[in-house]
């Protein structure tokens, strides 16, 4: 394994109604039942889908607080973010920094599943939001 | 293999400067040199990046004509689209069109790669352009 990206791990949207979304990707894409899961902390209910070696995951925000619900606001919905896997977060952390980059906050956080993750400063991803996330 | 979607065939970011990103997303990322091609049929160049089973499309417009052009000049620089893969184009198609879906076009076009590809109606899709894509 290298040290760098190895996949995408995931790519969020995000939806307002997550049982009209979650139903509409299934029929057009002919996908079987989403993971359900919900993230107090960020305040927003998922619903994910494995493709290949990446995770397709619908999000709505369940208040009108936090970032998801502040990007929803603002954009409308659609693409949200993209994380890439890596094998080693510290190690890609360090290799970010030495290459100039920032994050938005110091220290990784829990996503879904335990996924640990970090949001990569928007002012150097030409307009993507984007994630490292080590599983 | 299912008739359904296997894979994030690829995720594409549209930039102003391809070299500029394609070298940002080298450094941050710590990923090889990109492949470079140009789509004449869009106006743009690209670099892409093989990220397990799914490629990262950086793209650049070369005119101020065409779909990618637009979509910048609207929304700036970030994601533009993301492509399901199938084994099946034709039945995926079928498919889709059973569930109540439309295509922005009758027919496939031919993309990077000779990749097969047809843009679903996005107002079927939560603000999300979306592609279905055939090897």
């Amino acid at each position: 394994m290298s040290d760098g990206i190895d996949s995408i791990h995931h790519i969020n949207f995000l939806v307002r109604d997550l049982d009209a979304a979650e139903q509409r990707y299934r029929s057009v894409l002919g996908l079987g039942p989403a993971i359900r899961d919900e993230l107090p902390g960020r305040q927003v209910i998922t619903a994910r889908f494995k493709l290949g070696d990446s995770w397709l995951v619908l999000v709505q925000p369940t208040s009108e607080e936090g970032e998801p619900a502040r990007y929803l606001r603002e954009n409308g919905e659609g693409f949200f973010l993209i994380a890439f896997g890596v094998n080693d977060l510290d190690v890609a952390m360090q290799r970010a920094k030495e290459a100039g980059s920032g994050f938005t906050t110091d220290e990784p956080r829990t996503g879904l599943d335990g996924w640990r993750t970090i949001d990569v400063d928007p002012a150097d991803t030409f307009g993507a939001i984007i994630q490292l996330t080590e599983e």
